[in-house]
């Protein structure tokens, strides 16, 4: 029998990754079209999705809020936020249980900006304490910056908990929610949240092309001159965007349109209350069918998040990763392998225009790929 | 009469700009798929495309050289290269005769590398003995950059007798070949080039997304500890490249499909020859008409491309732009506002998908337009 990967005009396979997801067709058919970055009717829409994201986010342009869009993918509105806000003298806590912690650090060094890493264990969620204790004995910190979802494991971190330890020492809190906007509710007021950045292609259901800041519009004001790169530089790009509600260079038109419908499609579906709610039934979903298979996720399912989740290689006997991911690939399931440093696990992403009814659909094609493995589950 | 604007469903507006350009529907098309980024198909199509470019440009991965794809517009491509693989003493000589050259500068200033920059006036060509003069009297300068085409005016820049003179004081080269890559033939051997940065949304004719730069292998890894950033590490995208054909983070999946299609539809027209004549035809269409309907271009015939043409406001009266581009675009048709600093223009592109017979389409809505602005020209 001929792989699904060989024949033409098959249908897409089905992506249960971190993103780049599983759009729509209508997310997808709004890109049939070109665009004038310059042209009036673009920028209307540049426009109308900048609120829109606020909106999501519960905030408004009234209250002094913005969002800059970015091109790139979402590392570079991360990194755009450290270039841009963190004054020449100052110094960034970063808490890491994850790769993406980890890559904070690594964009800090980058950059020359001093730093500190608090690291907990990939399995546990970042400690407030210990970021109290940092803020209490270093008052050089000026910033805090942490990951809501750390996809590396699928691991929620609790970013109310220590926006309220980096609020009480008054210093700036930068998120990354990258994951978890528009499906898992953020209250920036609770948690103080002075920087958060997400991405077109992750649960709004776009596609990727650039990702997005949200940060007060003082704030920002108040970064003149610290910006360590041009195209990073997240001030400009607001003027951009206040001179004439352009980008300031050359932006992902067709990216924009997508996620323009995207965002007509969250609404639809009814809002992050909805969607989140679609992602806990596919993870929950997925949860049940891969024990009934015999896997063991990785995470305690009080730190669990429905965006992504780890489970360990099958112990019975040494487990070929690349061999399962190729005969999930050839039944059109796309899974994604482990990144965690001490623990053979791979991931199943919950996230993406998917239903419960696809995951099903995967756990039962894994189901397959075992017996054709001959693997034993015990 | 409804304008095509208010319409629904009506064709996308012809574009007659440096980029995002009006693509061919096939290029769109290939968007319609959802492909995973760490997936082994997807990467097959990375390595084809990284491979592709370098034959488009005359070279190959066995001569030691590499393409890195990089997310972003295509300044970020040419500010990555800054980034990277100015050494922390280096220093950089900038050509500038417009806004792309001044970017450069800018871009140096973020980056605080030390700089000087040479300027022409916007209607003259770089001037390589300036750069000699330069060279021979500043042993620190360890980078010279230009614009090969500058979109400001679109005026063409001699790189190969400007590379003659960087050569001769062997010090490195680096082409923002943006707007004229796949169009207008470039010697890497004779122009002594080093780095070269075009985009995806140009002559090559996919979507914006993400730029490309290509250089020599060795010359990148001796960059080793330089970036100034990680998000812009040309050096890190390339052992991504090595390591597992990967780009180190999301990569504009869409954007990459409609370029592998872009790059068929490139070698089906026949190559960079036949694309550039298409080019040439576009803009002596646009120029006969343009002429006849009495509009001056802003540069001599000797120095313009066939990429992009600044023509003089009519002189006749107080010219309203604003109106002009409204009613051009009620008709179907984007053209370009003007960036030059001390004369009023505007500008028309002639590259993208579009032909002859679509310029004088444009050359024949601008004449209504004319009338209907009741402007005569002399």
């Amino acid at each position: 029998m001929k792989s699904s990967a060989t024949l033409p005009g098959a249908r897409d396979k089905l992506l249960f990754t971190p993103g780049p997801l599983t759009t729509s067709l209508s997310v997808k058919q709004a890109m049939l079209h070109d665009a004038g970055s310059w042209h009036f009717e673009f920028n209307a829409k540049v426009e109308w999705v900048r609120e829109k994201i606020l909106e999501v986010a519960g905030l408004s342009q009234g209250a002094g809020w913005e969002t800059i869009l970015l091109q790139g993918s979402g590392t570079f509105g991360v990194e755009a936020v450290f270039a841009t806000c963190v004054p020449p003298n100052g110094k960034v806590a970063v808490l890491a249980n994850g790769a993406y912690g980890e890559r904070m650090a690594l964009m800090l060094q980058h950059l020359r900006i001093d730093h500190l890493v608090l690291r907990s264990p990939e399995n546990s969620p970042n400690d407030p304490a210990a970021l109290d204790r940092a803020l209490a004995g270093d008052k050089t910190i000026t910033h805090a910056a942490i990951v809501h979802c750390e996809t590396t494991t699928g691991i929620l971190n609790p970013i109310t908990d220590v926006g309220r330890v980096v609020k009480n020492h008054r210093r700036a809190y930068i998120v990354d929610a990258m994951s978890s906007f528009a499906a898992i509710p953020i209250d920036f007021a609770a948690a103080g949240i002075d920087f958060l950045i997400s991405s077109a292609n992750k649960c709004i259901e776009g596609v990727p092309g650039f990702s997005f800041v949200i940060g007060r519009r003082d704030a920002l004001l108040a970064c003149e001159g610290y910006a360590r790169c041009l195209s990073l530089d997240l001030l400009d790009q607001l003027k951009g965007f206040d001179k004439n509600g352009q980008f300031r260079y050359t932006p992902p038109t067709h990216s924009l349109l997508a996620f323009e419908q995207a965002m007509k499609e969250l609404e639809h579906e009814g809002g992050v209350t909805e969607r989140g709610e679609r992602y806990r039934r596919n993870q929950e979903t997925l949860m049940e069918g891969m024990k009934q298979l015999g896997f063991i996720p990785y995470l305690d399912p009080a730190v669990q998040s429905p965006i992504i989740t780890s489970f360990y290689y099958p112990d019975t006997e040494p487990f070929a990763f690349d061999a399962f991911y190729r005969l999930l690939s050839d039944k059109g399931f796309i899974i994604y392998p482990g990144k965690i440093s001490r623990a053979n696990t791979f991931r199943i992403g919950s996230i993406g225009r998917i239903f419960p009814s696809d995951i099903n659909a995967l756990v039962s094609a894994i189901d397959s790929v075992l017996k054709e493995m001959r693997i034993k589950m015990v």
